[in-house]
């Protein structure tokens, strides 16, 4: 049977878009993901489910013993007080329930080598579960400015460079490739174990990766939304899903 | 172990709303489900694991080999051609994939004896799946009006009136409830193999049961959005997560 | 001592609102009531306060001990069940707290005999307390259309015939007078132990007073909008406070 | 009897809002106040009853008689010019109704020595009655960015510092609590027998109290949003209501 | 010197509108006028001045002195009351200050036989003025629909019969003209003293004339929006200005 | 016979707007003018007549022959290249019309010695017409920011002082005012023969008057805002509209 | 060479939205085609170029002698008044530079048998210039709704009949096929030499041919939102393409 | 025959917008240029054509074949990593299809000597073309703000001086006019075998012109949004249509 992966999503609560859709009703909170995480995996060899965020560990332990490796997605901004930075007007709306869902599915799969591939915001939760810090708001002096937020999900915005000793140049079999870019927050000091696998020209780290561990990778860009205009994208994901595979 | 239930969801391709929370890119479609869902599985003993919506019919036996249950959710209006009517402008938006998707897995439940319990939207395709028709817009002179669009979500619109020898009654040990309701069709003619196991006093059926079966049954109503304000509600997903249990 | 007039508010959970004027944070419900009402009590010598929606009966209890005197402002519509109809997509949000809230308060005045004057939402909360039903809906060849929704405040929108015995004439002195009206529903049939004391030119009730009580009137126009254009309708006003007083 | 404690509440002159909502008619103007504060003052043990914002100081003095303590709720910018400074763009709205309303309270509390709670708002009303000032905007080198507008009423923004003899630290019984954070603004000079209790990292003022009295206290945070996710929250308005008790 | 004709305004009470196009602030009222009024007069040799609505009876007398006629321009809908019928839901916004400046004006050229133009709601407020009644929303299976709400200005709609010897004959010389259409209520029961001289294909008035006056004249249509699209629709301006010249 | 004042009004072609409030076409533009102007002049002993923006000089003579005094209006930005600036985005929307019609009745009551009042964009058009130039945006480290956007009308946002022998003292009686502010550019270079008779804390001119006439004077305050609130402020109406009686 | 098709296209007055999307400045009109046309001709084999819309009759006749084919598109509605109705509330937008432009364009083709495909409004347009009438808003008792316009493009909202003897028959080859459905208005009475070819189940025209011409052919529905879902809906492209070829 | 023009058109994905105007359908992507556009070509003496944006390039060599010359419009931002820098927030959306499709048509332009008008995206895309490099945001220090955003079309916004011996002074015989100013973006290196013909106040160069070539010239601003209120911008569409005059 092909391997079974789990993929965290976001937490919505607002009733009102959804009942302009004509879905649902007053008070009701959503759980929504971008399909084209469930389609990579799917054309990587996997089974997409997904995850509702939820403070119940008895859940998420059951999730993590169903599934076979965790992609923890994109999403809200990690709450600072994670890092030991105050909350202010630059970051995003923080959710409790998705920091608490995703920090304990992410050291879960620390825990017990399960695979994990973190995107974007499952980069950032790699790092602070590790004990590593962000930049609040990366608009700054230090670092180009990686929020493309007119761009259509495909378009390459910059180009990183990647270290050939690491798992993302296994996947993709080159140094440099180009991304697209859209994060206001990046790692600022790296979490214990981990090192940075990419950069971009800038100094940005835009790839980790855990030492000793079967696969525990995380990507600051978005190969989920690539793969379909260009094909070299889903090796991330093969790569990912072979190594979920049960001996 | 607990049975896993896999829940269908809504696909949605409104990319402009998702970005306006800050997620995602230009381009995307979701896939989002109510939270609700989730928690009353949960509740009730199983576990959840969101379906995402797909043509893809070898992801979608992938699903059903995995799961113990299927429960297809509320969400966009059928396609009336699905039961030899026209579109029009009183139908809301048709979502082919999420047809597709919610046809095969009904009908794979319906050929495998697989568990299933339908809501709201998962009533429509049962009873169409079973060659039943739908009103495609109820407020009209014959039957009351069925959607009360302004109530929050658990509010009790109007009683139905239970089957005694039903697997309604026999979750609820009722014979009349008070029930929310946020539909604007409902079933015409029934389909095959069908029973209709509860009505409202206007006489619109609001619950059936598929004879010769384990557990495939559906409500026009929604008891996943009650049983948080009366625990009554919870009842019906603990007969159907029982029934997903393997012997 | 002025007495003191306790006024039912409105329950608003759209934090979206206040968070734009730059008010509260995500995740606050409100009370909240014109101005207007508070402004005709103040001027009629009572004392306004203002009592905030709630399930909490013991808070409920010791408001009526603290009042003289309770209003009951305009707002929500009555859930149709409490009188034994169906809700449905022509009815306006209802709002579980407040109706608990001003029924138990309506309860309480007529049972402690404390005066109560009732304005629009509150002639049919009183109807529905003593047993009376309303049309979901006046917008039926039966009735004129009594929803001014386009005018101002105090802008005189049809006339009221007076019952010449009445708590209403008492104020007035005058057994026709002119009317705002922004209301779509209204009464049907009567309520027990209560007569009606106007009509307007199509016959729908437009006043009640319950026998035997000090006072216990409403009204299903808006006098407190009109005071201040018009000195006339401060006289139903001066009439309440005046009853409130402790002997 | 349980002590009444009166609130001060918004005013409010969007009539658009409230018709949008069913609510009101063109030219109503309204007071509002988020229903927590009613909430954790009922649970604290006191009887709460809203203040509609007025003009009329005879009506505010017959609350100040009616009422056993104060609580000056959060809301808009006190105007610059009343601590001799010129408003700007950065101002959020000025309401002089308010502003007249609140310092008229703040003011009789102090001279008739009533308990006063101040919430965010009200610690600048109480720093400006006594003689002190405000920055009008605080997102400036100086002091950390204090208005975390993307999160939940409830979510802990930042840690403050208590004073060990302090009356939040009577109610806390801790040196360092977290605080959500919802202002632009806070004090810069401190006022007439005013102390600062309580601070952030960044040196900003979160807390004051006035020497000699039995309890003068204000607050930059909201612990009303806080109480029901943590009951720690609630003892502030515990001192508080048993301070209004009346020996 | 040319004649000069004094053009009744709009009363607009939406600061909101004015503000985003950076005009004006919180609590402003505006006049506001089409102009295309004044263009027409200015292009048939009048003086056109804009008058403000008011219930300033003694400046609306200075305005009657100082011109030589008056035109009363389209705009809100004529209080239904004053042609003893109610308001409802389906009659827009009504306007007292517009009602009252508007009515005055009418009435005092009428009786000084000072030139009148009435367009629009001129021709409704002439006929009111004058004892006549109109049709609260034309919409009916009686007569066509005349509100062609999707159309540029001098889109010719329908076409009109004109008596010959009238007003409007004398103007275009024609007995039959295609005009634009924007009301959606229009004459009843004629006023005294007046004759409907045009009507469209389904028997509505479509203009009118006063006996015995120099040149007191009123159209359902806006020839002002026409006439820079064919010179035929000047000549009624042309021919209302003449009959302004003092002798 | 009371004087005549014109006032200049605002052009503005949003057809959207006013066809959302059920007036005009597509396709229209419109004169505006806030009500308050046309209500100090009234007060203060004028009959006001608003003049709608024009190209057309002869319409303009008209006018200037007709009226005793002009009042020059607030509104749209003055076009930059008007005092050898260029354009940019800072910029408000410039009005080559309403620009053309304002400098024309300047220059013509410059020339005529006819009575002039301007208000904010009105003390703009005059500087420039005399040669003086502006700053294009004031939210700068030199000066203060004057845009209170948020404020009332009437609110008084700093103060200014006023020279001791100038009209506006003459009007005031007194060197220190408090004004409203709402405007966002202001005099950098004073015009020929004009003279600063006000200023604000930080310097900037609050008010111009030129030598050697009538009553040629501007102010940046709006005080047409204010004299409702505060009898003070219609006194500079006063002396402007007694300027303007003939002998 | 390949044969060149001249595609009309819609007119679009509303510079805002355009603005919205950083394009184009105050003041500006457009013309705007959906791609699906161009691409339809350009996969049918042909050259497609847009045309825009214009009563300059000069520029029309240069690109009649340009193309070998013109195709009318779908758009606004066409003026009633060119089939003897007269326009109200429920007709669309009517355009005037779009209506001249299309009728020259299409009695040219007629005139010079020019082959000729019209979609939807080109259907409408063809009917009309050969004296034909349409309804003017179809949802009627009469006829089924034929507006789907909740659906996507290419969804097949109900099913049309071909005539056997017809070029839509010599196309498909095919005497039924599904068609989606976006237009509110149909063909009332035939124009002259025209014959319907296709209807749909309630007996509404959805195809007209001309007689005796090489290609003048229209159709109610939108194949070229369809034919890249399912290629069928090509070949009436293809037929048209090729009937314009140069012998 | 006259000269044909083929125009590049914008790209637009928002299908709510058309369909909000009653166009089209959910899933359309369109076309859409400026009718200035076409009209300028037009009175120009040229037939202008609209080219839809594609990635086809048989499609666009029959363009280039079929044409005598091309006009490159204005529109999105070119994307960064074409002149070699980094995509970021403050660049628009980029769109892959126009760029590519306006790249080969450039490029087609310069090889085969074909007459090439470029219009503000049309001169960045020429410069990149040839391999210069724009500047992402120029609303710096270095030059002054370019993006005149609150202006009327064709608003004289600032002044530029023209080279003596360029195609620019031939057209206008000027070497100073006065432009429209629209562009956020500008040439910061100049391609190849280019030379800067204009420049701004502030030494933005304002158009460019390539050497050896019958008319490859480009400017920054808009000369077909104004010439139709001043002629003399009619001239450089005169002298670049009848450079495509064939011999």
């Amino acid at each position: 049977m092909k391997p079974i992966i789990g993929i965290t999503a976001n937490y919505i609560d607002d009733d009102k878009f959804f009942m302009n859709l004509g879905l649902g009703a007053i008070g009701q909170a959503y759980s929504a993901l971008a399909i084209d995480y469930s389609k990579a995996i799917n054309h990587a060899g996997g089974i997409p489910i997904i995850i509702t965020p939820t403070y119940d560990t008895e859940y998420l332990d059951s999730i993590i013993n169903l599934c076979d490796g965790i992609l923890v997605s994109g999403g809200n901004d990690v709450n600072p007080l994670l890092y030991n930075k105050d909350n202010n007007s630059k970051v995003g709306r923080v959710l409790k329930i998705r920091d608490e869902s995703d920090f304990y599915l992410t050291k879960s799969c620390i825990e017990k080598d399960l695979p994990l591939l973190g995107i974007c915001r499952g980069l950032q939760v790699l790092n602070v579960v590790q004990g590593g810090t962000l930049y609040r708001h990366i608009n700054t002096d230090k670092f180009l400015d990686h929020s493309a937020a007119n761009s259509y999900k495909s378009l390459v915005s910059h180009y990183i460079n990647i270290e050939k000793y690491s798992l993302l140049y296994e996947a993709f079999q080159k140094t440099k490739i180009g991304v697209n870019s859209f994060h206001h927050q990046g790692i600022e000091k790296l979490g214990n174990n981990l090192k940075s696998i990419a950069e971009s020209r800038d100094g940005l780290c835009e790839s980790i990766q855990m030492d000793n561990k079967k696969f525990i990778v995380a990507t600051q860009f978005h190969p989920e939304m690539m793969f379909e205009d260009d094909n070299l994208y889903l090796e991330i994901f093969k790569l990912f899903v072979n190594s979920c595979k049960k001996n």
